[in-house]
């Protein structure tokens, strides 16, 4: 899938596509090297720096109470507010290792800075790739010195390359956005594939825009577009031990965002767009899939219908009813009511791609060849209205398949 | 797999088992017929009857607020204390189906009481199949009529048959308990391998005994038993609209077993041991499982122990693991993480068949060869220690393969 390949994304009107040999905005550089963290010999290590002399971030993190190192270095340690560099790689998570994988994380942070030339607490870490295994840091060093040499304003297409794991396709955005004072240039490079969960997708994900903001503009735009969008989607139903998105604004565009200003909102439409183009890409990149869907359930509290979306997004039955192409809606009805326990019927209404197949709990004649159709597309869109007015919410996520299993019952060996 | 065939389940010293024809407890008798609900032409209306003049039994359904029209109408309009006889069909759940479906579900009950010459209240119902579908009375009611006239004490081979899906093996069992006063019959028909979740698993469960018992008795051995195995298992976390589990008790042995009383313990500790089996058996049949494994979680509070199991339990990543045979235990220390969110590091340990591989949420060394040797039996047990005494909790699940996948994308086309 191309960004903003869904219909459920639209790119705005004030923000255009650029060639993906844009590189990045003005004040950033970025490289990645194969450093043999990965048996296959791919790129590995990744850096990216920030040159801007006022430089503003935010970052957000996993929720997991077994979170990995670089996730808790970086949350710990750094000044999330300045950070001026990233030092990424895939091939080893660095999870589950305990004080030595601190320490092994610290070194490269140490090594990172010193080759950025910034100092250790403007270094975020981030880590993907199997859990339990401890860092290679002789290597990742080794990788850092090779990437220094490599630094560059085109730069994001390796640094992309060195943070993909089972991604079967590029997550990277080279965009430009219209403000009413200038323009701005939007890079993300990101990767995601399985162990993709709501609550913060399985992820790393990494934003530059040469726009001046402050840090508390650069936590605000983040924060509400990582819950609207890698906050909204599933693979796998789980929450990963590294997941990392970053926001790093260099200022060197002269363009100034202020609080609460038109622009803001301007600014905040196209990272909304993209973060929610991204996710959507991971949701199509899930292990296998070869179908996506979104669910989207109305109605009674938010927690009531959160729950449910949950639930729906997570069902094997559903899933693997979605990768058959099969309007097997029952498992939606079954999926909810198992989730919302309770001795009274629930009177839950469902549509498919448009028709009421379910109205307060029970079945609706249809048209089944219509349906059969309406299911077999590339994206699928399960409506659900609990009773009651107020909650809305949504849930992207993909099919289940045999090769999800395949991919996931060898990973490691 | 067989009855008691896993290493999880011990048969008690005072049980014995007897030859599959052995037929029902005295003050029994059952048929299954093949009446056309399934397109196979399999058996698939199954009808059971007590003849005992005092008759006790007790019953347990799922919590699922889409509960299915048998199970509405068995739990809101039978004696569950006084239940004789059992009208189950399999291919159709008459699930989603709204009034209509409970005028369906009476009708049959109407014809089965006419059939057992009892009254409506005293037939239980339940339906096993697809959702979504509205159930072929007319079908069902030639099936009772036939079912009628084949009642024997030898028919429990045909009741279990006509309950079956995609069950690839018979979960049946013929026991003989011995108590202090003289023995007496204990059997049960089951069914159960797709759509199973703690919190009571999708399955029928009907258990039949010839001891006199109260419906005070019944209720609490069955209650107890059902705690301990049918809720403790997960094929695919997704809890059913149908699970039924029925123990009826005939009286006919004449061989009594008083509230609190030794006898009580010793018929209690055979059910015990039987309905755990056969949720084991449930699991080994979970669609596609080549293999199973028992998670138990020690420490912390009971919550979080339960959280944690069935994180680990549901998880597809740790079941694809299970699949391939693969000691991946990271996915355990990351679905524990996930399901317990906390900034926090979590002190979780780990063992897997005995070897310990992570202490304090740290890798340990070991040896891997010895490890892939360990999980690579049909049986693997993982155990887990959360920080903190306290709580302690088991679940049972099968792998996930890409045969559960490849059934449950085309079950209902």
């Amino acid at each position: 899938m191309r960004l903003f390949g869904s219909r459920w994304v639209d790119l705005p009107g004030h923000v255009r596509e650029l060639p993906a040999d844009a590189g990045l905005p003005a004040g950033f550089r970025a490289a990645g090297v194969a450093a043999g963290l990965k048996a296959s010999g791919d790129p590995d290590v990744g850096l990216l720096v920030c040159d801007g002399d006022q430089p503003s971030s935010a970052a957000a993190f996993t929720s997991s109470s077994t979170a990995a190192a670089p996730v808790l270095v970086t949350r710990e340690r750094c000044r999330l507010q300045g950070l001026r560099a990233v030092l990424a790689n895939s091939g080893c998570a660095n999870a589950a290792t305990g004080s030595r994988g601190l320490d092994d994380a610290a070194k490269t942070q140490g090594a990172a800075a010193v080759a950025a030339g910034v100092s250790e607490a403007e270094v975020a870490l981030a880590s993907t790739g199997a859990i339990s295994h401890y860092l290679p840091v002789d290597a990742v060093l080794k990788g850092i010195l090779q990437a220094r040499s490599q630094l560059r304003r085109e730069g994001d297409g390796e640094f992309q390359r060195a943070i993909q794991t089972t991604d079967r396709f590029e997550k990277r955005a080279n965009l430009e956005v219209e403000l009413s004072s200038g323009s701005v240039r939007l890079c993300a490079q990101c990767k995601g594939a399985g162990m993709i969960s709501p609550r913060f997708a399985t992820m790393l994900c990494f934003l530059q825009t040469d726009a001046r903001l402050s840090p508390q503009t650069a936590e605000l735009l983040l924060g509400a577009c990582v819950a609207r969008s890698f906050d909204r989607v599933s693979v796998d139903g789980q929450l990963s031990t590294n997941d990392t998105a970053i926001l790093m604004a260099s200022g060197s565009s002269g363009v100034e965002v202020a609080a609460d200003s038109e622009d803001e909102l301007r600014l905040g439409e196209a990272i909304d767009a993209l973060l929610r183009s991204l996710a959507v890409m991971m949701v199509a990149d899930g292990e296998g899939s070869k179908r996506i869907a979104r669910v989207v359930v109305r109605g009674g509290s938010q927690e009531r219908a959160e729950v449910v979306a949950r639930a729906v997004a997570n069902s094997p039955l559903v899933k693997a009813a979605l990768h058959g192409g099969d309007p097997n809606w029952g498992r939606i009805v079954q999926s909810a009511g198992g989730a919302l326990p309770a001795p009274e019927p629930l009177a839950i209404d469902v549509w498919i791609e448009g028709t009421q197949v379910c109205s307060a709990g029970v079945a609706l004649s249809y048209e089944e060849a219509e349906l059969a159709r309406a299911v077999s597309g590339e994206e699928v869109e399960y409506e659900i209205a609990l009773p009651g007015d107020g909650a809305a919410t949504e849930v992207y996520f993909s099919d289940l398949s045999a090769d999800y299993v395949e991919l996931n019952a060898h990973y490691t060996t």
